[in-house]
């Protein structure tokens, strides 16, 4: 590991990119960050679940790296859920990352990060969404990553305190990050096939780097739609990203837990649990179909069970459902997966 | 729809290729083999079924074509299933196919077939999938498809039947069909990402056309096996292909249906009815990352409910689930999910 290391970093060093070096210790800090995250959000919602506690497998990739997988299940709340932390490493990036980043394409990379799905178990708790990464490979390095959050039944109250806290974070260190981030999210979480939003977003970067260029860019399936919009540059250095990071990071529990303090104990019957395990259906879809970590994830060679665990312990498909008009179902795809300002909402 | 039909036939008449032209009605021809074969196949299925019928959509897409989708729900025997027809045209195939056939560049395509997917509520009744294709882009045309069989447990006398019936249909054609196609199917229907066939196989072809060639490929996300081996070429018309892929429709009721009737009223409890649910989740994985259909599908705005009709109707995602030695779960992943040759079995 430590010659990898050493081979790399020597390599960014001869780089003739405008991009800056990373710190000599960039790997273990960012290793850091995303281990102490997963930590802190598990015993958060450990805490809030009330009954049942995150099970632990520590697993190795044959070529190069491994990771900590820790996994809730029938809980008080979350009636399954993962968050995971891996670190690998290997001779070159997979096809679906080098098409965004060619500059990566003949040198051996680095990446670690920390993801997270929880499939609450009472429909009116969303499903959240959480992972942040940092990549290196050759003379480019970046970091990724963000939050969203699915709601199966909406409430405006939520959707505003979510992207408020998001926000908050965001600005202290830059005011083009939120906005960006925020539209980046809307247009990286979207089931082309369904002309539908996942959720009500959050934030989603990627690429970050002291280049400052925002690159979007499709998935290997052509599927996702690209964030083509020209924002310019963000002017930030390693340090800047990584202190960002670490924000967005923290802010997380701030931003969730209090939307299930105030769900967890709604009464809800059969038809709002079939129409949890429906909605569900979408998250699997998108996964599958769109999700650049998933992919990344097969295509390495990661541990099949760490990238799946993502998805639902239980999900219905149903041909051809529509829901009643101006039922609270059909206000979640109306009203709720419409892209929306919800720092300006009124409510 | 003459237009462009009159047009395309035109481009072949004009190509340099080896490949024979087609016969002046090859459209016509193809589309109502599918057809007639949807229609007896929802017969044969609604007999056995004793309970529901087939509802049926008709639907047009935007950028020509349409179809006719059945689904069957809440039955006797099968939990959800559908039986598609559609017929699809434009101005350029999608890049998931033009990376197997670079020859259909820049010209029109033509395609229509028959899909279908059916999930029954007993778990001792196996998934079955079925789905023949026949496509034209400006010199190049070609015949695709096959049949194959998911259990949830396994029986050797079914897994048997259902080999034996096809490799008699294939047989009566041409000796190299059945060995070809069936190691063909066992490739195809692969999750690489757990390593485990979906099933236990049946036939698959693609690109079947007078050149003889055989071709595999990957799919777009490079997760697909390739199809690699060299079998050399298999001469055959267009009109022996047709002949074919009608047998191998015929075929299918009598492989599934004694299959059907020896298990449907099978008791069953608990425990198989999650185990059904759980192995359901890969015949989701497998369609969302690899099947060809439904990438093709979803790529070129196809309608996506009659596309994801093949995913099940409930499910189940279980994070590091292993079944009990020697139990009947563990002897399906263990033995009959082991690709094998069926027709030489001794029972």
């Amino acid at each position: 590991m430590t010659t990898i290391l050493t081979q790399e970093l020597n390599k960014n060093n001869q780089s003739n990119l405008e991009q800056e070096n990373p710190p000599q210790d960039s790997r273990q800090r960012a290793k850091k960050l995303v281990m102490d995250l997963q930590d802190r959000i598990c015993q958060g919602l450990e805490k809030i679940d009330g009954k049942a506690t995150f099970q632990e497998d520590n697993w190795q990739r044959k070529e190069g790296g491994g990771g900590r997988t820790r996994v809730i299940r029938d809980g008080g709340v979350f009636e399954q859920g993962g968050v995971n932390f891996s670190e690998v490493w290997g001779d070159e990036l997979p096809s679906s990352i080098l098409i965004q980043r060619p500059e990566g394409a003949g040198h051996g990379f680095y990446a670690t990060g920390t993801s997270m799905v929880l499939h609450p178990r009472n429909p009116y708790v969303p499903t959240v969404h959480l992972n942040y990464r940092y990549f290196e490979a050759g003379p480019v390095w970046w970091f990724g990553g963000g939050a969203d959050l699915t709601p199966y039944y909406g409430f405006a109250e939520d959707a505003v305190h979510f992207h408020h806290t998001l926000k908050e974070s965001c600005d202290r260190h830059n005011p083009q990050y939120y906005p960006t981030f925020k539209k980046w999210c809307d247009e990286y979480f979207y089931l082309k096939h369904r002309q539908e939003a996942r959720g009500i977003g959050g934030i989603f970067f990627d690429y970050q780097n002291s280049e400052g260029k925002l690159y979007g860019g499709t998935n290997s399936q052509g599927l996702t739609n690209k964030y083509s919009e020209k924002v310019g540059k963000i002017n930030h250095s390693w340090e800047d990203i990584f202190a960002f990071v670490k924000s967005c990071g923290n802010a997380f529990l701030p931003s969730y837990l209090p939307i299930v303090e105030r769900r967890k104990n709604m009464d809800y019957g059969e038809r709002e649990r079939n129409f949890q395990l429906y909605r569900r259906g979408r998250y699997v879809e998108f996964n599958l179909v769109y999700d650049r970590g998933t992919i990344f994830g097969l295509q390495t060679n990661g541990r099949t069970e760490s990238i799946l665990m993502s998805l639902p312990p239980l999900t219905r498909w149903e041909y051809g459902y529509q829901p009643e008009k101006e039922s609270p179902e059909a206000q979640l795809t109306d009203f709720y997966l419409q892209s929306k300002d919800w720092t300006s909402l009124k409510i």
